[in-house]
């Protein structure tokens, strides 16, 4: 793979607004993982287990904490090395963008707008009254209902359905698959047959929020189903009716949360993580994988478990469970112990 | 947001067969929450906490049970206020229906034939010898295999992918992205490697079914994946080869049904369920979020936990996982008790 | 249901490699279940449990091991009766090929080929630099990106989306719906927002594989994310960034695999399974349903259990945990009884 950029390390350490020692002239064409990285790449020592070794790469340079140092090595300091190499990667080899325009085989409905520098590719098809901004990027198959709003610099990867009315800000990116705005999971019983309760909500989707492959986001029953600037979810997440993500929330893969709950901000939920409707989250929550949420949890708890506990006791609790037949073979010993003990007295005493 | 349509009291009270008190020419254009809804508007209170505050509401109207009164406000009183909800809300605010018609970007096969209304949008792929009844909508990007048969006002989403020979019935509408009909999961073991299991049967949905969004359900090995009359199914939720799902019955978001299960009617399995194969379910049965259900459930059960126990036991088991260090503890310590107290007698026999 | 072709009895003892006793000239249209095959199928008997009643079937000839014999009847002798099976069905009902050639409205771009008999349906979209081999069968609205390579005899169901620089091999198809080459997701923090890690790498599929229907198989950060020879994966499958998934495994319906996990070969994972991320799950390992597999697992390990533990261990404590109640009610009561008889001694030393 020949890297789609190059910048010299001293341009790379302006661009993170780092510094660099030894030679800035050198050419960087790529970036690298630290084990197989080569002469033309840049890769990272974030952690003292690279950096121990740092000698032995073949790197082309080396992004370091800003407290590092290594006489006769190519670095590249800053304060959060991991951030910079992100943004380096990016620089080094930014996505395919497809060229501007609208394919010729786009069907756009009456009172459709769109900004500067937008690619929209074959086969897309889009509803009536849609408004999409500059730099987007849409890709094959992607199906746009009636009156939705994109914002600037939003990428849908191909397949994306987003129906009616739905609201997507700036630099919002919604890889393959997904469906945004399907109806919410709302029936009303009426006798033995249920009947459907219409949702004629929305979901709103603010800035910088990028949602993985195959998510389902329904719509509110009224309303909005809101998911706030920069939450990212991975793949398969279902996120219901109505429900709130707070900004820069983590859902990791198949997530799913049910109708009317609310994310506080910078809650991280593990994968196939399930929360019950209804209840809130506090902010800067943190859940491990498969926990069951089913009561409302505080800011800042660490939880795990299916009903969840605090994350220390359930540390304790999982050592346990597999211990469970040991103990319980310890309290049916006990109980005939105790038996002995609790009859001795009185054979002791017919003794006496 | 203004309604779709408007209506007076007295007509909505004739549509879902209550009556009205208070002024029946208020005209309704809209449906709303208790909370938000404006004099336009017309909400429910159906439990006790929304109708002891009833009078703090702006709606134009409330929707109450029939028992319910109270002087001055115009009320909609029917025996089931949740259920006329769900449908004055589908009166107010219809669906957004295509224009009837078959958009010239359709692709058919031979054979094709529709019924009377029917609206299919662009970019849809139809098979040879596919029937679809009237008044359907099949939304764009939806690819429909050879001799597959439609009811009466069905409803396909964008990117629905309904493979060769599967059966729709009336009034069934599936989510975007579900795949109808796909291979079911089966191999069978030839020394390391394995060969494939052809899967020769179809998927049949009966009437009054709703599918969610990106569900996938596998066709039969032979004969037939059977979604009986009213079935609902929330997202992402996966229905393997041969299962049966009976009437009326709900699988929330993310549930997994193995191969051959059979689910009676009205069985409610709640989010992340799990259901092992070849197993039965029975009628009315209904289990708790992340339940794992590994044997065959009588009718009428309520279940939760993985292993599935009864839902009554599963609210004390789980009460007790989080003290189990604690439990541990002590049943350290009655050894330590217990074993002097065995030992004391010695000690004092010595004694004496 | 009429079977797709005809063959005698003698014709699928030959192609199976087996021998058959009876009426080699019986002609069999088609393969059925035991239960219901009529004298124009073909049925499988390989358990005791159909031998005992071989003598009720319709069938007009029935599959069975190598050592069964019953007079009279017409059997297809076995090694591997379930897999002669399983080739059987392919014969007797291949599935529909649409005609080999290039629909009109496929677009493709610059440097595209492909071999001979391939099959790509209307509305497929297919980058730059493309190479698809010979008897492939895509069908309508796949999407495929810049420069992928498919193989030989591939077949990607409806609106799959295999995205830029992904490679698969022969003989590989892919069930509807399914995102192979999404981002990753990763994510470095900085500050309280998160930058985004850019995913250079690519979707390796290798021979023999078969995916599911609705599945995300993300990319590599940087190299690749490597489904190796015959795997198989059921429906709603998540595979992350750089996971290694060996030869032969099987991962059942919502398994989900974290980042850069490894799984040896013929791994077996049960429905919902969970897997953490770095870490590695050896040869032969199977897991239970729900398993969630927190740690690397040796080679031939049997689990269940969340945190996963031995097999045989879990159905232990499976046991166990429905009487959790009754073990902490027994170690209430022996503390009262061994705190009665701790101070018993006292009191008997004070009568005394």
């Amino acid at each position: 793979m020949v890297g789609d950029m190059e910048k010299t390390l001293a341009e790379l350490a302006s661009i993170v607004e780092g510094c660099h020692t030894g030679d800035g002239r050198v050419r960087i064409q790529k970036a690298a993982p630290f084990e197989t990285a080569e002469s033309e790449a840049i890769t990272l020592a974030r952690s003292p287990k690279y950096q121990r070794c740092i000698a032995e790469t073949k790197a082309g340079a080396v992004i370091v904490p800003a407290d590092f140092d290594y006489p006769g090595l190519n670095l590249l300091k800053v304060d959060n090395p991991y951030a910079a190499f992100a943004r380096i990667i990016a620089v080094l080899h930014p996505p395919a963008r497809p060229a501007a325009g609208i394919h010729p085989s786009v069907l756009a409905g009456e009172g459709f707008r769109h900004g500067d520098d937008t690619a929209i590719g074959p086969r897309v098809v889009i509803g009536r009254g849609v408004v999409i901004g500059a730099r987007c990027r849409i890709y094959p198959g992607v199906v746009i209902g009636d009156d939705v709003v994109l914002g600037d610099d939003v990428c849908l990867h191909a397949n994306v359905t987003i129906m009616n009315g739905c609201r997507i800000g700036h630099r919002v990116t919604i890889q393959a698959g997904s469906v945004i705005g399907s109806d919410g999971f709302g029936y009303a019983p009426d006798g033995e047959r249920y009947v459907k309760i219409p949702h004629t909500g929305i979901v709103q989707i603010d800035d910088d929020v990028e949602i993985g492959a195959n998510n389902t986001i329904d719509r509110g029953t009224f309303g909005r189903t809101h998911i706030q600037r920069g939450v990212k979810t991975d793949n398969l997440v279902h996120i219901a009716h109505n429900v709130v993500i707070g900004p820069d929330s983590i859902l990791v893969a198949q997530v799913g949360i049910s109708g009317s709950a609310t994310l506080g901000r910078h809650v991280v939920l593990a994968g196939q993580v399930g929360v019950t409707g209804h209840l809130h989250i506090g902010d800067y929550v943190m859940a491990g994988g498969k926990t069951g949420i089913s009561k409302s949890v505080p800011d800042g708890q660490m939880i795990s478990g299916a009903p969840e506990m605090p994350h220390k006791l359930w540390l304790r609790v999982q050592r346990i469970i597999p211990r469970l037949p040991d103990i319980r073979k310890k309290v049916k010993s006990l109980e005939r112990r105790v038996q002995r003990l609790e009859g001795d007295p009185g054979d002791g005493a017919t003794k006496h």
